[in-house]
């Protein structure tokens, strides 16, 4: 259009002031901008959704006369399937998207608007899925969830359509190349996959609603086992197969082959972690706070007593924000060791993110049950289990960056303090949780006194962390070199009297 | 303590490898961390917190036939009060978290750690805010949030403290300046003035509890106060009050009269926008699924009939996610022209966003009752006042950065396209909420209809916004081209004509 004429007066503007912002910015004038803060808020907005729909689960009012592992089974497993598939799907599309603007760098006004509109298609998910879990054998959840998803599938397209309309959005490697059409059709073919499939699944929905439901799991599950398909492949032929490949595709760069930024990986958990820990407080908020009346009749106007009632409710709170707050500090630590994130990484990212986001139940479950001997022990119990997922997947994310080259800082590989410490800190969790777990199962009468000293110990045991594997490296290394010194001091002696042997 | 020989071997494993990590990064060997991560998962927290606190006021049952006006008043007062304490004590401590690290630059296990620990303090304030409004006269609620604060000073202390022990954790400007002590003993300043009101709230909470809440106010305006107050020093007795003040503090940098970072404002405003915009899909998930049973008796099996009478909500639903989505456009649009945010542009983007955080509040208002007589035209009023407070914000910090020095980049001030098209961004919604409240008092019979056009229209209005201002910014040149043309052509012809005649 007349982005060049509109852009050379910006231009010049700008170049008259000395400021910070990158050249590359205005280089089509103002109207371009860097996506940078377009991608924070998306990462921000399909973490939230991602995570939000455990509240319901959370929320599922169990009457403290059942028992839970029945009540669990009756009445959750709906929610729970809400949950999980509104999780797995959003990563699936939050997975589309970070492809989507890996093509597309720069961003305008018109970009940033159909963007908006595709977030909010996305937001609506929750509740189609939500109709589906009521009306299982309605074809009508599935049909307007599929609808929305060919909805988002269509704004993609057009957002692709208008970055390669106009060159100077796209990544400058893509801008520069001369196969921009093999590119275009290769993020067209990642980003329309999906709402293929859901159309697919919107037709069979009035005739075969089973056929509907294998559909939509194949969407999920769509680029993981095309990936995995690829690597039998390559196990099988041997590595010529894929070098092949990429002679064919000339200029195949990294980004596409390599499908998720660092940068965006961290926002997305991040915002997972952040939304996680605070929906606890909405809880306590609406549920622990003493009726007036109540207060003045049972409690004689004291409200400290009033409040003493809900101790294990503080305790809960408590112990939930400081695991989901080391989990986050695990996790932190860890990403500041990684250089990229290969897709199995994401994978197991986003499997640990479905833990944490289950973390809410694990509190709700905690504080209502702490105190009656039905269900104390299966509340603590799906606690730690949450919790050894959660952590056990993030170490596997360590020992996947390790098994492959250059997804790791060199001074975290193997050997060396760090590495060692990284280990420390990842295997804290996973190790503390199946304990508790299997003490839980032994001693049965103190489990909630297990599980709060748990909650507890942990923080301190991360700060003396450090402490603990520096002497135990010390205590390796000088029990090493003490041998060694034995070693050496025996050869030693050794060289020692046969030189005085030879001259007396 | 043992940090330079700790980090002796780490540098020496990471200066080996030739990673695209900034070089200041590890100067102090990977025990060092850069905090943006961290200040990022602080920034998504606090404003997750900071805006949680409008679902109880938005899910506030009133009861149909009670009439809006007065029950807003008896029922709302006191969930608002809440909110709004809870939003602005929250910013407060976000702004002295901003302070704090932009003077300790760099992270460890410990301060990660300590911050990690002063963020769950924070998460638990609203409890205590709930507390105070169930219980106003009881001095336990002020007590405790007394008690919070003062905690998360001494956190904040001990980290000041720890970073000026290890001082590479510092700034680099203060690393090597000579006034350390003075530069601690400012950010302590900073950090200690709330906590230090808040303990003599809490001793005046159980002698005289109204002066509590005073000082209560006192914490949140303290900031703004000393600073009108300087301001108005200054006006009064001249620029040399200020100057000399600069003078007898040598180095003193602009970072600490400078208080917010402008990426940290743009995180915690992305936090607020994206969870007010994905909190309402979570009461339509909650409140918008029909009971199983009453579809089968009451529409006969049909889900669609069931799902259509709740065709008002989905309505509000997108209207409001529109509305936050622009909002939120034209935040972005704003914050790209801004070189630096000033206080009093701080101050007012966390006015604009208290009242983008109550928009959830008027989704819920026009999604129940809209189409009930009674109270449909208070509740669409109420909608069209806390957009145009939202919005008329956003437009106070344009013209607040237009009046100061270097807060904007120079294409958009005074003159050119891109003041004008940003003016016209910035003037939509005020406008158009303004002009629908109007129009809903003069036409009240059509309030509804006139409120869901004006949603609807709202994003092509922004689509065509560049359009319409090339148009008329043409218009207005040629116009004024046409006048000048026409002034030159008259001039020209006496020109030519005093010649001729002088010629003849």
């Amino acid at each position: 259009m007349s982005a060049p004429g509109a852009a050379a007066p910006d231009l010049g503007g700008g170049a008259a002031a000395p400021e910070p912002m990158p050249a590359r910015d205005r280089e089509q004038g103002s109207s371009t901008q860097t996506s940078h803060r377009l991608l924070a808020y998306s990462d921000a907005l399909l973490s939230i959704i991602a995570t939000v729909m455990i509240l319901p689960v959370a929320h599922t009012k169990i009457h403290p006369d059942q028992k839970l592992g029945e009540s669990v089974q009756q009445l959750l497993l709906a929610k729970i399937a809400v949950y999980l598939m509104t999780f797995l799907i959003v990563t699936v599309a939050w997975a589309a998207h970070v492809r989507l603007f890996q093509v597309i760098e720069f961003i305008d006004d018109v970009l940033a608007l159909l963007n908006l509109a595709c977030m909010m298609i996305i937001t609506f998910l929750p509740y189609t899925f939500s109709l589906m879990a009521s009306f299982p054998e309605v074809p009508f959840g599935i049909f307007l969830f599929s609808i929305c998803a060919v909805v988002i599938g269509l704004i993609q397209a057009v957002i692709v359509a208008y970055g390669f309309y106009h060159p100077h959005l796209l990544n400058r490697q893509i801008r520069v190349s001369e196969n921009q059409n093999f590119y275009k059709r290769h993020i067209l073919k990642i980003i329309l996959r999906g709402p293929v499939l859901c159309l697919l699944a919107a037709i069979f929905s009035f005739f075969f609603i089973p056929l509907s439901y294998v559909l939509l799991g194949l969407v999920i599950i769509f680029p993981h086992l095309t990936r995995f398909v690829s690597w039998c492949k390559t196990k099988i032929v041997g590595q010529r197969d894929e070098e092949e490949e990429h002679h064919s595709l000339e200029t195949f760069t990294f980004y596409l082959s390599e499908p998720l930024s660092k940068e965006r990986v961290e926002a997305f958990s991040d915002g997972v972690y952040a939304i996680v820990a605070t929906l606890l407080i909405l809880d306590i908020c609406e549920d622990n706070v003493p009726d007036p009346r109540e207060v003045e009749e049972k409690f004689h106007g004291s409200l400290l007593e009033a409040l003493s009632e809900y101790g294990p409710n503080y305790l809960a709170y408590f112990g939930s924000f400081v695991t989901i707050g080391l989990l986050w500090f695990v996790h932190h630590s860890l990403f500041l060791y990684v250089k990229k994130a290969t897709r199995l990484m994401g994978l197991l990212n986003i499997l640990s993110l479905a833990f944490i986001g289950g973390l809410p139940l694990a509190y709700q479950l905690t504080s209502e049950f702490a105190e009656k001997s039905h269900n104390e022990i299966e509340a603590i119990q799906i606690s730690c289990v949450i919790t050894f997922f959660a952590s056990i997947f993030q170490f596997a994310i360590w020992t996947a960056a390790l098994h492959e080259r250059e997804t790791l800082h060199s001074f975290a590989r193997y050997g060396g303090k760090e590495h060692a410490f990284m280990f420390a800190k990842l295997a804290l969790y996973p190790c503390v949780s199946l304990g508790a777990f299997f003490l839980t199962c032994l001693l049965s009468e103190f489990s909630t006194a297990i599980f709060h000293v748990m909650q507890i110990v942990i923080p301190f045991a991360f700060l003396a962390l450090r402490i603990f594997v520096r002497i135990s490296s010390t205590v390796i290394k000088s029990v090493l070199s003490l041998s060694r010194w034995k070693a050496v001091l025996l050869e030693e002696e050794e060289a020692c009297l046969s030189p005085t042997e030879t001259l007396s």
